[in-house]
This record gives structure tokens, C-alpha cells and sequence, in this order.
């Protein structure tokens, strides 16, 4: 896998508007242990959460083994690089979501620095607030950088306090103090494995263990499940929890110093449905969406189907709500394929064809409702209506299980402006106008208290007590990055350069 | 790509203990066209049909130009391949299943023969039954083989009739004389596209046009719908159809001549639920199974859920008719993985996880109806209902969408013997216990005629008049072979050069 | 490595201009030994003979393992590779040489067929000069080929022979009588190696064995001593060699029927200097090619460089002769680069640099002499004086070990038309013109018997007997072949069919 | 090419016993140019200085775009790779060698940093004398490091300078206060070249024009040649150049500081024969030293001989001091292949077989001397004196072109300790013991002024005025490393962090 990938799979084509988050894995065990396999198991469980690059980094008694690189855990991590890494005791492992402009070898996670201290391998999922000022107040100070992740900024702030805290968890409790935003990290020392989650808990993590005694840490309790480790509990907002050889203990002087804010778009779209998330299972809330749905904009149709896969679960819930019903309106081709340049109009217009199939005899001469999770830019959306109507479908009533998408998210999901959002550009009836629908029908931001089944809605002042939902209604648990443009870092740096 | 490849993928670890049938593919356009894209995506529609190795030839104005290889579509025609194949006007391509024993790039399909007459490229969707007495009359006349396919068999008779037939149709209608058993061919000559189907229609086999004017042939409809072409109809059994400079026309010398006896197998399962065969859409014949499931077996329970991806469609059947509120069991992780020998019995009891991931909060608590579409062996099944109960279902009812399988098939599916079936070994009691279910039910051979629509049973013996059904009934369309063990061929021809 | 390779390596661009025959290697054990490590050895002794494509076939006990590609003895046998073939007591294996129309891995050999005594595996060495007849003839019988090498015609014809003979070795006995041309084989049974050469033994063929007491054919005798075996003889022309549990044994019915006619530019270019070939070593009828144009065309000179590799031992012979002092004049890179195409004109032009450096050190200021073997189209050539004036040297006079090249070869080297050949379209002063030397001269006709060591010159008529100089005297052993067109296959068969 | 490369390659196996040093290439040009294949062609020329790595970063109007492998320069760089990479003005190449401990991906070179004025890309060939100290002064700030090389040392210190310094050239000249050992650097900025050399110039760097105007520089003038390029001088010890659009300028604080030490075992070894250092051709020299050793330890034989490719030049030197005929005793492999481990003992001796050829009639009942550059270990000249006596040789006297071997090398070369020496182990009666020659004959230290063409020998107490020949002489122009025990800094971390 070069560092240059250019071609367009067909999976790109047709992914989801939004891109993801990144999932981190990390594994504690008491005596030496598969490291990489299960790491392997784990990270495959959280491919959904990141699908450019991947990394496993091993601790064989204090030395380090690690591979990462651009591609899926199934490309990176063949037979024989599993077979080379060595058998250990602790681990941790990565699987990123990246931007084209940072589709680059050196972005991949784990990172491992090495310090006065030793060594320190790190995965993290989310977006820092302050990197931007963490990083220019490093650099004034001679520090160098060889990415442009928030993960060294991280590393830079920990290895700083390193020099004076007795231990490493105590350098990350202290670092904690400078770093805003979201973070879900796991951290790999000599001899420790130790796990941290922002103080507002903005994306999950959780950890469990195996009947062998090992500790698994992951993003999403379905990466456990993965790893046939028993849930045991989510790491809280705040909370550094701290694997060693003398059993597991926390530090929580981060905890309660803020309201917890967990992304809500978790449960909606970024969570694979077999994960639970603060005791609530992710299927469950989106049945609940669908079924609210349902009620909120009824449609007179004669079958719901879901767009594969996040759309899936909400239609049965509006399907079991309304009472009309469920059909499977597409297959979905498992096989990872590539779009070329096509000769012909007619073909490029179909090649959404080659990824979702619609099946025409369970759509032909129907009124159909379609629920899916969100609609992001409208171009997807906009392509599957058209398929049902070729397919033979007498009406498409669009049905979103979600509010409108009208605010840009700073806590690591792929969405920087409201530019490209057509619930900015549009309102409900141009929207169903641009997508070609009979209807549209989105969540209401009150629905959303009751697809995580919460009561009380005060929270920091938001939609929903508890849960971040800043994407849908512009308030956020954190102070803002200053400067919320889109400027590339490189080009900044070269800037500043140039003027001397 | 190596021959050598062993590594075991999660793929096919948990892929249906039936193996799949092959898929063809023809091109023929009035002008040349970017025919390796358009047998890119046809292919990539049929991959369900054979993931094993694949090829493409393309015919650029009587040369021809090919690439095969083991591996799937998207691993072996790599932007990089698919632009250095050159534009063409006629094209022939092929998606296979090997079993292990013949799992080399040698037999990859489709051939390309050079004869008195020019050259050929053949590829082939099923099994003859008398290729071994075919094989050892061409022998004894001093044939070399390459390959231990009945495609270089099939390739010999028709240019031993090409010496004297006055075109390769021609050559073709003379040779399918001799051809017994199942045969789907696509071939090529240097400017002519030519389709043929067995004598009972056994696989299916259809055509349709582009706008722009294209022919496409192919195994199943999915495929012409993933090229933009319009679906015109099936070739008939026995039928042979010509593509060339003079338009379309049929040879129809072998019509009729025998009973037409479809794989009803295609329908449970082998074809994708978006194609349809002889005018009945896969997904309704799969619905329709599950409706008469329900009525024949129903189950006092909660939900119904059905294992991806083949038991979904008749699951939804089961579920309307039943009333019982219909699940999303399973989430299948769409990321092709590998697993590995195991560090513990655990992991390795768990590796099934890692395909299929049972959601909790669907059946925790619940008496689940659980959809499939057969068993074979019964070891699959077991573990996924073993994977319910661990997830927290109190009772799992497994229901069958076909009957049981109790007979070996010789047009082509990978069951040789009755002695892995686990229908041959238990009565259903048997069968239950085995995979710890709390009850079994299957399918009806009266069942079948309803499920593709059928009114009359007498056919040619069997259960379902225009269907064979031999898999389920023991009732075959042909003559069988004269050797049923399975015996490599390789074998065999050392033991006879060894006895000299 | 894909069928379609068609970045220049540099090695290529530099490569000499006429190309190499293949080599053939076969391997005897009285136990199964590591026979695709002993090949690989072989094999990457006998590279020199043919680059583009190699393959080995094992035999296990009478089943055939095989693996061929595209590619380099190092790219297409990995470690992987190796070590999932089997071990075997029998093997053959091959090297090759391809025009870039058969650049298709199709053609690689060993070739295996199948047929009613067994199957044999089949390597190859040379040109038949009646191919296109026995191709046809056997297509006239409703053969097919695969193919479009000669060796598939061979097989045919012994396979037809099989059916009546009473062993392999006889079928190739009878088959010999309609083989003409040239050709040094190793063929594999399911229990036997046999390796022959034609009655005119046109390219070398030996065997030794090891300690352990492993027969090994190989076309070189380096290849013998990569593997640590003694040379013990060459096959003589005609002889059928056979290798089996009965010990060796050998059939002579072809022999002394032709005047024997070895390839004098085996002597010349082809084989490696370290082997030797009818007891004579290549090195030492190089150092006396150097000594004989010494005498025949001394020049007034300060030092004798020879063009790597081939030129290098007749350089020292000149130097000895002439008295004039040896120099390293070229350092020749002995990593294989690429040439890209180039920005600059001035960049494009010195590409051989990048390949071949002079050492100015070396000939600053000097009047050189220049050996190499032979020039063909002279563009090469050109470029190396060049290069030398450019280094500095004042005077360069070239001298080649070889007469002129004015005549087409029929029997495997690349020389299919008098028109690219230099010395067809000038004098010796013209070319001197056109390559930019000081002053040319060749070796004479009537120096050929003295760097093989021959006294009488009588031979068919040639100008060296026992040794074919066809390439510089037009004297050919054998009949030639009726159409000496270079006219591809492919079309010819295309055209036929396009006529009906 | 993943990072845990086990399979030793044959060029490996035979490789000289001293590993290379690495080399260093970069571009300036006034407008963009095809930077990457330029630097490709500089590469390449390079890579007998590093075979395990390579690295290109192009600087592309202020954007930086890398690639970086393991690997030859033909595999990181394929024409995918290079077609990829952008046209630029400004480029820094690499090519390294790695001792298996660091042989990892991240360790490749060039390295980009990141910091408060831009961005830079360094490469660097040579070591450090106190990269221990300065490593440990920076972690004691909280530096962090991403990998165990100087080059990360260097960048953080120029880095460091770079906050008050008003250029990067300038910053670089603060730093090289700090740095004490050999340095032979090429670096990067947004606008940018600079090229340094330590203070005793102790490892080469040259640099030269193109017809268009572009600046090449690079570890050897055999690089420049390869661009066609002109070569212009040598940076001078000390000596700072700068390449930017006002042209080219020097600093030189650090000139005439120290002694001028250039390492005399480039002429000896590492250089190409057709690169001039200091004025003098490497080839020149090799020549003088042969001449040199034929009348310092002539011998009584029949033939002399090089061992290839470093021991041909000085061969041929002692060949015509002595008038004993010079032969070529071997040839040498062109293609690149491995060993396995093989069946029996006597085919694993004779592997060296497989890439160095003795050519038998060269040397068969006659007495040879045999000229190499050095001996290490021992092991492989035991070898090559057994196949020669193997091939036939009644006498074989090893001559060495070069001093004994007696001192580590602290300045890049892979010596660290004086227990693999043999010249430690055993006096000269021992050596040709231990190699099985008939005579060994070295050269004496008080001949080395004689091949750099060096008067007078006060220098800084050594051997040769001008040139550091520590490993023959033990005087060394550097202070050494306070610890010379190779430890691999790995441990060290983990140690301190496992004390806590």
C-alpha cells in the first residue's frame, strides 16, 4: 500500500456521508498472550469506526513491536505480519478514519515516542479544541513534529509532565488539565496499559475481560464481544483507569468536573448496533427512533424498507409503529469493489447500482417508505430514490431518523462547515425537491430525550440531558476552537516561513 | 496471487457449507467498448456465484487479450489490469468456485484454445455427467490436457466438430450432442459471441441490451441490471443463441428435447434475491417459502429473525405470515477477515463471532424463530444457535426455507456423498439435538411447486414439474455418472502410468 | 505480475541486443530431496539464458506440484513460494527468453499435459524448424492448443506416439522423427526424468550428479556446480537420456544420423564463461577470440577495455596478445533500475549511464580499445564510444570477437530478418561511421575454428566443423523453415476464421 | 514491504563483511523539474552505499510529499510509486543501510519535522559521536522521539537554534557547534537546499550542475554523473552551502577549525570505482594500492586475480607492477536471489557458489594471487581461497589491498568492537591459517600516503595527513563516544521506566 493511493473504491463511492470516528483497542494481560490476533479480532469489530489505516503496536517484556499503514485490517495485517509480531502482554491497536490530505503512513496510530522516561505507545479517538494553541505553544518551545495528529500533541503534553510525575498515569492526570475537547485514549507504557475518556465522555469506552484474565479496552463493547471478554463497565467521563501488575485501579480527579455529553450521533449512525453505550444498546435507541418516527410523520404506504446498514434498524421500528410492512428494498454487494471512469453517461449514472442493489419485487408498483439514519450532502439520498423508482416504486416517502444535520461537529466526525449541509441550504420541502421524494420526514429535536430513554432534558443546555447533540442543535458541551476554518496545517507553516 | 494460497479467511470459515455454482458473462457491442470495465462490474454482481478466482477476455478486433487469476474481482482486476486491457467489441468472463484439490490458476476460467479454425475462449457455468468417459474417448485419440476442467473437455469436442462444421455455432449445436449433464456456456470466437444452455435448462442463463446497443449475457439478471442493460429474456433450455455483425439469432435444434428441470436450489439459495429466474424474482420465491414455512412448522415466539444473508428474505415471509414480529438478529460484519489458530479453546469456540455478531438487546429474553435456508452439515448452525442463547434468547426455533437435503447433486454444487449430510445421518428429533435447538422445521417436498409458483407436480418424475429437485427428492433430469466417488483425476493417471 | 508489464526496466533497455535462448534443468533423486530449492539454484545459474519467465514442476510421488510466472528467478520463487512446494525425487524446471508478443504467462514453461498414459511435464530449449507444419497437421485432426509454443506441439506429438509405444521414453523416440530443428529437452513422467537433444545438438545439454547421488540435466554445466554436482557428460546429439529407478540408460537411435552442429555463439555470448561445452570452457574460446583479434587487427593503442560482461574475457585476451595493458573501463550497476521517460533530451541521452558508467580515471587521455562480441543494430554500441569520448578517451578503436552478424538464425536466438542487422546495411567503414569508433574490426570467418580449437574446417559445408555459424557464414545444418516471415500466430488464425 | 524482512538474500550472504554507510542526494533547481526521477537516477547510483531503505521528498511549491521504504530503490520506487510523487524545485533522497536492530520503516530517511518556522527534510549520512549526550539533554527538556536515529537529534537541535535564528542555514550553523562526529548532511526547508559537512569532513559530498541550471548535490560525484550533471567541487569540511533563488553562498564558521580527516577506507571500499574524491579517482587509487602491495609482498605465480567487485581494481594494479597476467577468476551473479536452508551439508558450503562463479580454466593448475580490498571476519575469504583450490588452483596467495583491519569505526561504519577483527585474534601466520591460502600479504600503514597520493603523514597524529584511517591505525581526529558497547537504546528506556 503506497502512500499514494488515488483510485475510488466503490465502498468510498457510496459510504456514508458523514465520515467516522477512530476506533482504540488495548489489551492488558498477565502473562504473555496472542497479543496481535487478538488485537486483530478487536480492531476487525471496529472497522465500521475507521476504514483508511490501522495499527497494532505489541510490548514483549518492555520492547516494543509494532506495524501500522494505510489500508483495511484485513490488507495491513496478513498472515505473516501476524506471525511475525511477537507473543506479549500488553498492546494497543488503532483503526483511523483520515481525510484525503492526511491519507498519509505517518497519521497512522498507535504512535510510539520515545522519552526520558522511556517509552509510550497511544491511540486516540476525537478531536482536541485547543490543539492548534497546544501545539504553536510546544513549538515555541523547540518541540518538532512529525504528523499533524492531535496524538502528538498528546504525547508532547504527557512527556512533559513525565519529566516530574512519579508515574505515567500521573503525567497523563496532569496533562488532562491542558488538553479540551474530546478524547478517548488508551496508552501503552513499559510495563501499563492505561485508559482515559475526556471529562465531558464525549465518544465511548469501555473495557472487559476474558476468562484467562486479560483485560480488553475498546471504543465499543461489540469489540469485547469480539474478543470473548465480558463487558464490565464504561471508562466515566474524567476517569484514567490504569492496567498493571497490581490489578486495575482509577484516578478520577477529571471526574464530575463537567456535564457528561455523549455524542448522541453514536447511538444514530457511528455505533455498530450489536454495541451497547452507557447500558443502552445501540439497536434498541434506533428501533425507538424509528417507531418515534413513525408517529412524528406517518405515511400512507405499503412497505418500509431501510437503507442498508444504519438505516436498517429504524425502519423495523417504524415498520412495527405504523404497522406497514418491513420489506429488504436493496442488497447490499459484500464484496469490496472500484468505480473506473466509465464510457458512457448512462453507466456512471448507475454505478450506485454496482454497491446497492434495489430489489424490485419487493419494491415494483409500491408506495414505499425509506428510512434512513441522516442526509448529509443529498447526493447519496438523492441517487437511492431514483433507483426505487426505476425499480418499479409508485411513491418514495423519505423518512430520516434523526433532526436535520444543521451545525458542523469539533469532536472528530468529518463535517467542518455548514457549507456542504443541505438542511442549510434547504428547507424540508426543498430538501424533498432536491432528493426527488413524495415526502421527507426528519426526527424532531425533542424526539431525542427518548431514543436514549431520558427523561430530563435540561443538560448543559442542549437537546438532551447527558448527550452531546451539537450537530443538530448548535450547542456544545466545550469552548470552541478558535479558528474553525479548514486550513490545512502545512500550507499555514509554509506561509509563515515564506515571509522571512 | 500465488497457487499456494492456505490461509483460511473468516469468509470462508463461515461461508454456507454449500459451494457455490460459477457465473458467466458475455459482451458483444456493435463498436468497441471499455468491455473490461462493463465485465468488471458484471462479474462483481455475480461474485456470489464464485469467489475463488476469476477471468476476463477481450477480443480486440480478433486479437485476444486475458488476464485470470485466483483471487477476487477486486483483487485481481486492479485499476492497474483493467487499464491495460485493451477496448473490445465482444468479451467473455467467468467468476468461479474451486475446491481445494483443483484450486490452481490453471483452471482458471475461461480457457482460450487455438485450433484448425482459429482461436476460441470458453467459459462454463455447471457440470457434465459423462465428462470422464469424454475425457478418455479424446485421450485415446491422443488429446493433451491442460487442465482438469469439463470446460477443455467441451473445448475439444466442438473443435473436433469445427473441422468440418461450416461456423463455431454450428461446431457447437454438433458437439452439445455428446455434452449430458449441466452446461451454461459463454464463448467467443473472433467475431462472434455465442450462449448455450443444457438440453433441461439446469442453471440459468439470460441476455439483455444497453441503450447504446451492447448485448450482455450472463448467469443471472443482477448482472445485466449492474451493466444498465435492459433484461430481454432467458435462453431457453437447449437454445443457442448467436451475437454477431448479422444480429441475434437462435439455433434451436436441442429445444425441447428434454423435460426443463431449473435448479430449484437457485432459488433457496445459490442466486442473488434482487435477480429473477424464468420470471420469478428470487426474493418473492424466498418469501413465499417463508409464508408456507410458517403455516407448515409455526412457533409460539417472539420474533423472527433470519441469518444473513440468504434466510433474511424467507424470514420476513415467515414473519408476515406468522404475525410473530419480525428482527434483525445478526449483524454481519461486512469486512472480509481472516482467523487464526487460536490461542485458546475459548477464542476459538468464538471465532464465529467475528463474521456474525448477534445484537443482545433483539433477542435478549425472547423465544426467537431463527430463518435459514438449509442445513447441510449442521456444524454452521449449531454454533449460530449456540451464539443465540449466549446472547440471551430463551428459546431458538430453527426453521428450514427448503426441504431436507438427503442426496448428492452432480450438476455442479460441491456435495459429492451423502455422508456429510446430516439429513442422511438424524431424523429431525436427531438433527435438533445436534445443533441444540428447541425445535426443527423444514420445508415440505410438496412445499416446492408453491414456492416457485407451480400448480403441477408431475415433471419428469420429481417434485416439482419444471424443476429439478434433486438434492431434496433424489429424482435426477439425467442420466447420472457412471463413477460418483470422488477421485481425483491426477490420481488416477499416475496409478495407470505406474502399472506399466 | 501481471500479464501486462510494460515499464522498460533499465536492464532491458541495456540489455544485450540479441536475445538469449532459454535453459532447461532436471533434477533425479534416488529419495525425495528439497527439489524446488535445487531448481531454484539451477535455475539462477542458468538466468542468463532468459529472463523474463521461469517455472518449476515437482513430482511427489507422481503428483505434479507446479509454479510459473512472469518475472525474475527472485520475484517469482519467494520463500513463500519454495516453501509450499513439496519435496520430490523428480523434477523439471525452465527459464525464458520471450518476445514481447508471447509475454504471457500462459507460455511459461514447464508445460504439464494430461493424457491417457499419465501426465508428463515438459521443458524446452530451442526452435523447431517445422513447427507451423506439425501445427498444422495436428489441427487438421481437431487438436487444440493452448499455447502458441513449440513446446505443446512436441508434447502433442509424443502424447500421440504414448498411445501405441510401451513407454515414455520410446513415445519420444518415434516423436523425434518429425522434429526438426533445434531443441535440448527434460521431460518428467510420473516416475522417470528424460532429457535428449536433437541430432545436430544445436544448444548444449549435460548432466552430472551429487554426492548424494542426485542426477542433474541442466543446459549449462554452471548450473551443475550451483547445485554441487559433478559434471559427468554432455548429452550427445540425438541421445535420449533417461533418469529412473533402473538407473540411466540411453537411447541412441537418433544418433550420428546429422553431422553435429553446436551453436558457435553459445561459444561467443550465450553461455556463461564458467561453463564449458564439449569440453571446452567458454572463458578460454573467449580469451582466444581476444588473442586471434589481436593478431588480426592490432591497434596502436594504451589500454584494452572490455564492454561487461560478455566482452570482457576477449578483452583480456587482446591485451595479452597485444601487450597493450588491461583496464577496468566500465563499472556496470548491479542493481536492476528503471528508465523513466525523461524531461530533458540531454537527461534521455545519457540513460546508459545509469546502467553502465565509465570509469574516466581509466581512460582519460588514453587511446582505447574497446572489446565486445559482437555489434547487431549498433545502437548500443554507439552509445559506449560515446560515452568513452565523453569520459575523455582520445581514440577509440572497437574491436569485436565475433565475425560479422549477417544472417538470420532459425533455431531460438532472436534474429529473424537480416533488416536490423548493422553489418547488412554497411561496410565496415560505414559502421565505424555510425558507431563513431576510430576503427572497427571483426574476427574472420576463417578465425572461427581456432576459438573452439578445430584444425579441419570441412563440417556441412559451414565454416567451422561441428558447429553451426550460420548467424555469420548462412550455412545452416538443417532444412529452414518455408515461411521465414516473422508473422504472428495470433492473426493467422484470426484471418481464417474471419474468412468464413 | 513489511517491516519484519526475515529471508536473507544471497546478496546479503556475500556481501562484504564491512556494511556501507549511507548516502545522501538533493536537487535544487530554478523551476520544477522531475525531481523524484531525478532523484531516483542519484539513488540508484548511490545504493552500493545502502541497500536496506530508501526515501524521496519533494518539495512542491512549499508542500512536502515523501515516500519511504525498506527495500531496493526499483522496489520503494516502482513507476506507480514515481508517478505519483509531484514535479518540484527543491528534493532530498536517501539511501541507507540498517543493522537488523533499527531495521525498521520509521527509521527510513529522509525525516520531515514540523515546527515553529515550517517544515524541514533532513538526511544525513554518518554517526554522531555524542548523539547519547545530546539525546539525553533534549529528553531532559521533554523532548519526545519517534525514532532511535541522529537525524532526529540533528533536526531537534536545529529545530531548538531555529527560534531566535533569522534563517534555517543559519540555525544550522548555531547547531553544528553542538555536533561532534562525522556528518555529511543535505536539508530541506519550504524554499530551501542546504548542505553541510562535519567540521574534519570525514565521509564525502560533492555537488555539481545541469545544462538547465539545476543544483545537484550528493554523497559521490559517480550520483552527479548519473543526472548528468557537471561536477563543480566538493563541499569543504565545515562548509555550509546554500541553494536558493539568490543563487548559491557558503558559510564557513566551521571551516579550517579541525584537521581535514576524510575516512581513507572510502578509496579502499566504500566509493564507487568511478567517483573522484578530493580530486583523486577512487579507481586511481585502487590501482596505486595494488601496485603498491605487488611491491611490498610480491609473489612467484602464474596469474592475478580480483575478488569482485572491490578487489578488481587493485588487481589489476598489482598485475601490471608484477607483469604476472591478470585473469578473471570469477563471475559474479547479476541477479539477486536468496538461500534457503538447504538438504545437506555440502550444498549449504557451496552456496557462495551460487553467486560467486569460479571460472575453473582461469585458474586450474596454476598459481594465483588473489587480490581483495580487506579482510573482517574471515569468513567469506575462507571460502572463496576453498573454491578456488576447489576450481584447480595449486597455489592461492591472498593479497589485501589494504592495512589490517585492528580498530572500530565510530564514524558510520557497522565495526563496533574489535572481537569480530580477525587481525585481533590472530597474527598474519594465523590469518592465512585460518583462510587456508599459501601467503597473505597486506599492506603496510606507511603505505597509504602513497595510494591517496599523500607526501608527507603528520595529520592529527595518524597515518596519512588529510585522512582518518583509525580503523588500521586506532588514531582517531574526533573525541570518541563516552560508551562504545553497543546497547540498544531500547533496553536503556526500559530499564529506567521498569525501576520506578
Amino acid at each position: 500500500m503506497t502512500d499514494f493511493e488515488t483510485y475510488t473504491s466503490i465502498e468510498h463511492e457510496l459510504e456514508h456521508e458523514v465520515q467516522h470516528e477512530c476506533g482504540v483497542f488495548g489489551i492488558y494481560a498477565p502473562q504473555p498472550v496472542e497479543a496481535a490476533q487478538i488485537a486483530y479480532y478487536g480492531l476487525y469489530a471496529l472497522q465500521h469506526r475507521g476504514q483508511q489505516g490501522c495499527g497494532i503496536v505489541i510490548n514483549d517484556d518492555g520492547l516494543f513491536y509494532e506495524h501500522r499503514d494505510l489500508g483495511l485490517i484485513s490488507q495491513v495485517f496478513t498472515p505473516e505480519v501476524i506471525g511475525k509480531l511477537p507473543m506479549g502482554q500488553i498492546a494497543v491497536a488503532h483503526t483511523r478514519y483520515s481525510s484525503a490530505k492526511s491519507d498519509h503512513r505517518a497519521n497512522c496510530q498507535p504512535i510510539i515516542v520515545q522519552h526520558i522516561k522511556g517509552h509510550t505507545a497511544l491511540a486516540h479517538n476525537g478531536k482536541l479544541t485547543n490543539s492548534r494553541e497546544l501545539r504553536d505553544e510546544l513549538e515555541l518551545q523547540g518541540s518538532i513534529f512529525h504528523t499533524t495528529s492531535d496524538t502528538e500533541v498528546i504525547s508532547y503534553l504527557i512527556t512533559k509532565e513525565r519529566l516530574t510525575a512519579p508515574s505515567i498515569e500521573e503525567a497523563l492526570n496532569r496533562a488532562m488539565h491542558r488538553l479540551k475537547g474530546s478524547f478517548s485514549l488508551v496508552l501503552m507504557s513499559s510495563s501499563k496499559l492505561v485508559a482515559a475518556r475526556d471529562e465531558n465522555g464525549i465518544h465511548p469506552l469501555c473495557y472487559g475481560q476474558c476468562t484467562d484474565g486479560t483485560y480488553i479496552v475498546a471504543s465499543e463493547s461489540c469489540a469485547l464481544e469480539a474478543c470473548s471478554a465480558d463487558f464490565i463497565r464504561e471508562i466515566e467521563p474524567g476517569e484514567i483507569v490504569v492496567f498493571s501488575a497490581e490489578g486495575v485501579h482509577s484516578i478520577k480527579d477529571h471526574c464530575n468536573k463537567q456535564p457528561k455529553a455523549t455524542c448522541i450521533f453514536e447511538y444514530v449512525y457511528t455505533a455498530r448496533p450489536d454495541s451497547q453505550i452507557d447500558g443502552l444498546g445501540v439497536h434498541d435507541s434506533r428501533l425507538r427512533a424509528g417507531a418515534c418516527l413513525a408517529r412524528r410523520h406517518p405515511a400512507d404506504a405499503d412497505v418500509v424498507i431501510g437503507v442498508p446498514d444504519s438505516g436498517l434498524d429504524a425502519a423495523i421500528g417504524f415498520a412495527r409503529e405504523s404497522g406497514i410492512p418491513f420489506e429488504i428494498g436493496f442488497l447490499k454487494n459484500k464484496y469490496i469493489g472500484r468505480t473506473f471512469i466509465s464510457p458512457t453517461q448512462a453507466m456512471r449514472q448507475n454505478q450506485v447500482r454496482i454497491k446497492l442493489n434495489p430489489i424490485s419485487s419487493a419494491v415494483r408498483g409500491k408506495r414505499v417508505v425509506m428510512v434512513d439514519d441522516s442526509i448529509v450532502r443529498g447526493t447519496t439520498c438523492k441517487r437511492i430514490v431514483s433507483l426505487l423508482r426505476h425499480a418499479g416504486a409508485t411513491e418514495v416517502h423519505v423518512r430520516l431518523s434523526s433532526p436535520k444535520f444543521l451545525n458542523p461537529c469539533y469532536y472528530g466526525t468529518d463535517i467542518y462547515s455548514k457549507e456542504n449541509l443541505i438542511a442549510c441550504k434547504y428547507d424540508t420541502e426543498g430538501i424533498r425537491e432536491y432528493i426527488g421524494a413524495d415526502s421527507v420526514g426528519y426526527l424532531d429535536l425533542e424526539d431525542l430525550p427518548e431514543i436514549v430513554g431520558v427523561k430530563d432534558c435540561a443538560g448543559f443546555g442542549g437537546s438532551c440531558n447527558g448527550y452531546c447533540c451539537g450537530c443538530f442543535d448548535g450547542v456544545y458541551p466545550t469552548e470552541l476552537p478558535k479558528d474553525t476554518g479548514k486550513r490545512p496545517y502545512e500550507t499555514k507553516l509554509s506561509e509563515r516561513e515564506a515571509k522571512q
